[in-house]
């Protein structure tokens, strides 16, 4: 018997509530996340910070609709292409959400037959992930990109892209980060000296690119296992992605017996060495390093990639924390706009796309920590009485001051009481009160109070609006 | 023959170009559009115009999913919900992109148990409608809303909203415009003394919504025949919706002996005068009309509703544009939370809703017919040289700018023309250029040249970053 009532109270219960109401999910999609007054305010702090850099680097900014036509994503991802929303066929075109900005902005300079532009986009991306929110990875997220398109003389664009990762990483204050530079001639090089069949250099690229987050000992036997590489040629590729240096490794690589008699390799530890130079002169080597395991997931990559990555949080206790991962990437995707051109003109391209929701993570935590108290309005002034029946008297003064730009707001209240208005200057940090009272209305002024200090001066009403922005300008 | 080979020559031109590549379609979404550097500096300059007046009325932020759940959306927005795209089912959750920003908001609210918040959202929502893009009609656009939600006495949020279109359509000076007024509870009122079922109150109320785009005999045919109403009915509410005016219509309504008898027209009525005493306070009438036939499309709506309508542009050549119809448009909506409480609990909300495309639109066009030239870089300073061999010299000097903050560029080439670089910033507005030569490197100066009157004076390097702040500060 107890046994059937389970079953029964089960079946009520998805059935749903006694009410006969529908049973409702309130919840965000999975993977995805609001974001209230103080996470906005954290936000844009972050978006600032990125756009300055930005707008300091000279680019322009453009926009591209959230979703494509889906065959402008198909083949443009590799083995990720399974991440891709698609939208239902309702009847018309088939669509998909974008997956990256990357792929939107070749699309966006192919059709506009533009071959020579500095942009920035700061937009949302969707991937179909398994999302791990207390880490910052999200199906839903911004990506903040940086592109430089154009035919220029090697390197100099490139270069930029780290000194505007460098920038931004060190403006925001989020603790020491090294950015991993490789380049995909190098590994395809690498791959073809090892004994990689060329059908496979992307796939095993594949395998390389999880070294940052599994051992050694998995990524070889997914190649060998999976993927059907020799486990000759698979421990080959293991000892060089096991090297990282700057300069002085270069060198060692371009004397390499194997490597500098590959084509591809020497052409892009030249390039290396060249980027090294300029990035001496802009005085970042220190934070930069020449890794050979970083590979990049993406197919589109057809030179210099990088990764930034946060090395440690300067707050110990968030243990969790402590490898928050890649925060910044990027790359050179030389082959991807010819890609959309209908005679295959190709237009270089080398871009940085940052990653704000991890550093979000960090900078939100981080302030929950501190308790510092952050303000989500700008509000100036309260509009207050001190007695009743005066709302007429205070929807004409508050009218006054929006009229000359004061940021001001008052109680949607016909009677409200002193304290109460008070009470919510207090609580959202608004620093000045002007009160109306009958007196002050025969006498033509206006009662500023201070909120800090309680003071309270009369002002002629006419020098009201100049006084507020004396006193709340900094 | 010629029939045979026309045949086959669309057979070929079916499977493609001669060289086997399949035909792909280079072009944005239908409904949708890229928007360029020089798009995106007007609409900041619209964003800032909006952002600066919610802020100004003390609004807070926040930002949600551009998916929901599909079932948050269902039945909230009658007849139009056959315009919700929805995602595919690629497993897991049913998800729809937002139809517009207030339902996300009430589902925050409820998820958040937050009673009490004036905030804004400014993102892009989504319809499956027919498009017609040169009036700003697209599937993808930007709404800004702007919402007080809490228990408050009556019509004070109410006013403020009415407020916010004002300051906003006057700031952006697109012409001239009426705020249209109208309630709900009006509207139902009056659908019952005309003898309308209450069972078509919602139905007879979008028939109504479409007055503005057709004429009085169309949407009687629609009642009567498609929706069943009885002439006689029809007849009545035809000769209410023809009526508008202000406070003087309020009171000839009050005094209206059918209407007067109904208890929801009464407190509508009553409603609507409070609403106009406070916006006589705010010294707005002039703009504000009560039109009868103003209706709304959404369901949720319980109270005031309102529209914004542009009424002509000063452009007179412009004659596409006349009549490019409403800007912004809102209501109150006091039971859509409730929607989503689990014990139906309301939170009632009054909120605006900027449609930015439309204004946009008017701009862009008003943009191209001024042949002002607009910016698209804030650069403050070119990097050149005048000789060769001096790309180092160039990226030491230019890292040290952009790491005192100054915005500057340099062409990405190792050995460019002067006049080239002196060209790119006539053609970019960039205002000054920093030349390093031989010479100048040895006096330990740079020599600046001042774009627009060719003067060049030689500047001490260590006195540089002051000078191009001076210079370029206004």
């Amino acid at each position: 018997i107890a046994k059937e009532v389970a079953k029964l109270l089960e079946m009520k219960a998805q059935l749903g509530g006694d009410e006969g109401k529908p049973k409702f999910v309130l919840k965000t999609p999975k993977g995805t996340r609001d974001y209230g007054p103080k996470q906005m305010a954290i936000r844009e702090r972050v978006f600032s910070a990125i756009i300055s850099c930005f707008k300091r680097h000279g680019a322009e900014v453009i926009d591209t609709p959230v979703f494509e036509l889906k065959e402008t994503l198909t083949g443009k991802y590799g083995e990720d292409s399974k991440l891709i929303y698609d939208l239902k066929d309702q009847g018309g075109e088939l669509l998909s959400l974008r997956y990256d900005l990357t792929v939107p902005f070749a699309r966006y300079l192919a059709m506009n037959k533009i071959t020579n532009i500095k942009r920035y986009h700061i937009a949302k991306v969707y991937r179909r992930d398994n999302p791990a929110m207390t880490r910052g990875r999200y199906r839903e997220f911004y990506q903040c990109d940086f592109d430089i398109a154009g035919q220029f003389d090697p390197m100099i664009p490139d270069a930029e892209c780290l000194k505007i990762v460098h920038e931004i990483l060190s403006d925001l204050q989020l603790g020491d980060f090294v950015i991993k530079v490789n380049d995909r001639r190098i590994l395809d090089g690498m791959f073809a000296v090892c004994g990689v069949p060329d059908s496979k250099f992307r796939t095993i690229c594949s395998s390389v690119d999880k070294l940052d987050k599994v051992p050694w000992e998995e990524v070889r036997s997914e190649m060998v296992g999976e993927k059907g590489l020799s486990p000759e040629a698979a421990d080959r590729v293991g000892e060089y992605v096991q090297l990282q240096g700057g300069l002085d490794l270069i060198e060692q690589l371009l004397q390499d017996p194997k490597l500098s008699q590959n084509k591809l390799a020497k052409e892009g530890l030249g390039d290396m060495k060249l980027l090294f130079e300029y990035l001496t002169l802009f005085g970042i080597t220190g934070k930069i390093s020449f890794d050979l395991s970083l590979a990049r997931g993406l197919d589109y990559y057809t030179g210099v990639i990088f990764e930034a990555v946060l090395l440690q949080q300067e707050n110990e206790h968030v243990e969790e924390l402590v490898g928050v991962g890649s925060v910044a990437g990027g790359g050179r995707y030389d082959g991807l706009v010819g890609m959309f051109d209908p005679k295959g003109r190709k237009v270089p391209c080398v871009g940085v796309s940052i990653g704000i929701e991890r550093i979000f993570s960090i900078l939100e935590q981080r302030l929950e920590a501190s308790e510092e108290k952050i303000r989500t309005t700008e509000t100036q002034v309260l509009v207050a009485s001190a007695q009743k029946k005066l709302l007429e008297e205070r929807l004409k003064l508050i009218s006054e001051l929006w009229d000359a730009g004061i940021k001001a707001e008052m109680l949607y209240k016909k009677n409200p009481k002193l304290l109460n208005q008070l009470q919510y200057c207090e609580d959202t940090g608004i620093p000045l009160v002007a009160i109306v009272g009958e007196q002050e209305l025969k006498d033509g002024v206006v009662k500023l109070r201070i909120v800090a200090t309680r003071e309270e001066v009369n002002i002629r009403r006419e020098s009201l609006v100049e006084e507020i922005r004396t006193r709340t300008s900094q």
